[in-house]
């Protein structure tokens, strides 16, 4: 049994609660840290640990029971709700011969990135297009989407969505298909091959979008373009070579809630510190290095995963004195520069 | 003791947790609702219940003690981390005579308005505003902004800040000015007086910000606004002579997070049924009326606050049938519609 | 008879003109100027001058015979076509008490500011506008508009369009409505009752258009905008205190093609000196001073119109040591502007 | 000697010009056309007729004297000031080996597009950019840049510039470089290669500039462009496959005030008719057609020249069943949109 309150100032504060207000002074620093701490930490994800797991599950998981089959990477700082940084989400999904994921859309932006396997094609509102290991295909939000897999052995992709900050937002919507998968209306990726230069586009097709129209970003296309910046090229202090994809159109990101870029460390590259507003997940495409991220070491390899938070001291090394490291990225900074948010600190390499 | 996993399902979900991982297919529905429902409810705060407590607190707690003495309109639904409605927050604020509320600046953008009292200003970015009822006085992200109260009776506004959104982005970052108070380096709102026309604004100040320059509103000239619109003007079947605050550099709302409106509600005007992605946050700065809410009915008079969630359906009415009302209300809207996730919904009024 | 060419090199000249070619190098120069010269001069049209000639075409000239009764400033350097500065037109148009002047449209931009007089109105696309002395009523390019005079002296007012661009650009269009006059769809200028403030605007109206939908910029409102300006402002050291009138949806000039600004020069005000690449056309509302351009001094007063060509030095100078001057003025800025062709110089004052 | 004017009217005529003023009722229908009637005629330059005149001038006239060795492509309807169509200026340049055209720069902007040699380059702001045939070489306005012609044989190219625009808003300025020609700072093209993907953009470097920083818009790319739009691809009714050459930061045009396309007429291609507010100059790659302008036929063939005035009806043919057509053209099209004065007309094919 509790005793009664006894002073105005008890009794005050007694009858807070009931009046659905607070005292702003209990929870004042709180609410206002001197700069972020992100709730993620810094964590790798190494294919090759999480590759049995999916192969376990093709087996074990029929895609009627499932609806996607996808590992979700999961912060380990970040469990409710799930979320691999600060807005965004990756996860693996594996899809085997003869399977079809159904059609669905939802308001969460999204992409594949190709791991490994050929043979499967996502359909992007009745537009087929193919995957292949390396290619980034984009389902913008509310397009409608399926996967469909005619090949020979398991297809494993990175499945990235902004559903982190939908969910936040509270502007989640989802549908399903009516039928599992869409007819096909165009046979091919018509934008990837009439936007396939970047710099001539269409002048025919006039209608914008809110998001690119291109659907896939073919690794061929993406290699073309490192062939073409000379070798010697110097790049960015911090990421070396990086490239971002742009939409068309705008010439800005690809969605309004993501940025997806490539970047190349040449041998033995030792970038700069940077930490800016925005956490960010990589994905290595080839090529192993480290990731030192407010102190702790990350060794990375081909495939893997990690995760750099927000507003977290990151410097990336490619330990290998021969070969290029390829490393695919996405972050949300799109949304803090709309929203005055994004800032960033760089320091002068040490040593 | 748990009794060792014997298949091969059962070791692989075993294992998913130790490597970071988590099976999409066990959180799918939690994660992809097939349409927002926010954790906001439908609310109403009873100024008069609030003042008494406001009065209360300020005999009993020094502003040293409180940094800023706020109630905070935590929604029932959103208790924590602390939110009014989806991404934005309210509070009331009491300073009394002689009392200076400590100068600092937050990522947050933030702004108030006045409740009642005479005597008080702001102290903005060096410029000092004076406050007075009715009057919407912005501190947009990382501005330095001190009160300071020089009159007589208590002086109470309403607080409102986009924290949980900062929050929820984890850009949120603080810091405390050296002395108690800014130095006023210009003793009158410069901007308010010399854009006070809006249409007819300064050639010779260039420099444009991410948001509005216009540091206090008046009551006066928003008043002024009305006066000017014809009495039988229709303005919009859901929210009647409904003005937006605006940044006259831009024509758009007044900081990059946050939209401001003042609406006038005719007497007996029942407004048309939406609903909308963002939650609003109503003031009414005087009349009665009810807003039905998901069909829950508040009952609001001069000075309350209620709070709508996002995708709620909401339909305004005047009760009065011979005195206008004026709500003043903020939402999130630009955000939503930068990051293509505004949706809203209409309905035909019945009956 | 000539004499046949008689080497290859006269043999080539002469057969160039045939071909519909010309060497370059015999127009280099003069195509391309170290810097511009404008054809226009400067120049003034003083008001007491005009107005007993506009009194007697008022008499002698129906409205049916003329369809506009203008007298055009056409400046003495820029005869053919006739224009004032570069692109753009100033005309002093009157109309009598009881004519109408014949609705039409045009691609060009136009716009009137009010000399003298009361009791007409022009009617812009349906909307009935209240002419008064000062006021400035725009008709973006393609809109309806007639003018008609119900008052009792004549009215007169200043008469702007940007025809020498549009049809140096070979743009121009023109029709004659079916009517003498249109119907009056509505008897107020709504969009300036509205959007009378400025920096509240209405939010339920989101149609944008090209051009400002405020059809007057009242006298009255421009007076009370630098009623709110404090009298010891600084404002600009070339232009003292001038603002802008602007289009409340995008906070940018009135028309694509045209800014329009109005000056308050303190009594005893001496301009720094300034050049810029659009020409500009000044109208004295009320006051007496000197325009120093180019080295040519111009002494206006109240209702003279001047102009000043592009890339002219010109220095404002408010020779009265008791009262304000106000000057209006307009220039083709914006095109200049997006095109990437403006350019300024200032100087420091001497002595 | 002439006779006094004896009425007031007379009289008041006579006073008007020493007023600098003119009667706009006598110039009204001149203004005000119904709809634009371009100066500029629809008219065809013959490469092999001008190929032998540019030959004997290379050899005829040097570089020294001419300072741009450049046969002007004057309209018949157009030579005061000298303009091929409205607003733009079309020339063919010739250099010979060992050659250097003065480094100059001027306000207009312009580019070339190479029609025949090899081994000369043109230095844009310090870059050293390859010219050959099909290439695109941007100098926007008030850039540096020379030619130098290192190869054995004469080079050939279209000049382009907007002078006659420029010139028309009394805007062009022009400066001659100190020396010859400019030290080179950049020996390749970097922008090019760094963009060449057009899709993947450097994320390293963040200056935007108000035209493209590519300088040059290789063939090689132009045809992987076209190669990769499907052969079956329908592209417009009027153009065919049409593609736009963009500046990758903001997606839109090379410059603020030109556009530059390319487009592949297939086999037997007859386009529907379209007019449209801006002129038109036409350069052959390859193959032949016609072009019927307003009635009048033009039959082209590869590396002619022809202009489309504005307003004109315009309908394009590829007059071979068996060859492609590949015709780049250049317009103002971008002025025009940014000032409101875009319009066009299509026309259903008939027969």
């Amino acid at each position: 049994m509790t005793t009664p309150p006894h002073t105005a100032n008890e009794r005050s504060y007694a009858d807070l609660g009931r009046l659905g207000v607070e005292p702003l002074w209990r929870y004042y620093r709180n609410l206002f840290p001197a700069e972020p701490h992100s709730l993620a930490v810094p964590f790798l994800w190494r294919y090759h640990e999480l590759r049995p797991h999916l192969l376990h599950f093709a087996q074990a998981l029929s895609l009627e029971e499932a609806e996607r089959r996808v590992l979700m990477l999961v912060n380990p700082g970040m469990q409710d709700p799930p979320a691999t940084v600060n807005s965004l989400y990756a996860g693996i999904q594996v899809v085997t011969p003869g399977e079809t994921a159904q059609a669905h859309r939802h308001s969460a932006g999204a992409f594949r990135f190709v791991i490994e396997g050929e043979g499967a094609y996502t359909t992007v509102d009745g537009a087929r297009l193919r995957m292949r290991p390396g290619d980034l295909l984009l389902t913008p939000g509310w397009s409608w989407h399926d996967h469909r897999h005619e090949g020979t052995g398991p297809m494993m992709w990175l499945d990235a969505l902004d559903y982190p900050l939908v969910n936040a937002l509270e502007a989640g919507f989802f549908e399903t298909y009516d039928q599992r998968s869409q007819d096909i209306r165009a046979p091919r990726d018509l934008p990837a091959s009439q936007y396939v230069h970047g710099r001539l586009v269409p002048a025919w097709d006039t209608e914008r979008a809110t998001a690119s129209l291109v659907g896939n970003h073919t690794w061929e296309e993406t290699r073309r373009a490192f062939d073409a910046i000379a070798h010697d090229a110097v790049g960015s202090d911090v990421d070396g070579i990086v490239l971002e994809y742009t939409d068309p159109w705008s010439g800005g990101p690809v969605m309004p809630t993501l940025s997806c870029r490539i970047q190349r460390l040449p041998p033995g590259f030792r970038g700069a510190a940077r930490r800016r507003t925005p956490g960010t997940i990589h994905h290595v495409v080839s090529g192993r290095g480290t990731a030192l991220v407010d102190g702790r070491t990350l060794d990375w390899r081909d495939k893997d995963v990690f995760a750099v938070p927000g507003w977290a001291w990151c410097e990336l090394t490619n330990t290998s004195r021969t070969e290029d490291a390829f490393v695919f990225s996405y972050s949300n900074e799109p949304v803090l520069r709309a929203l005055g948010l994004y800032r960033e600190t760089l320091t002068e390499r040490m040593g």
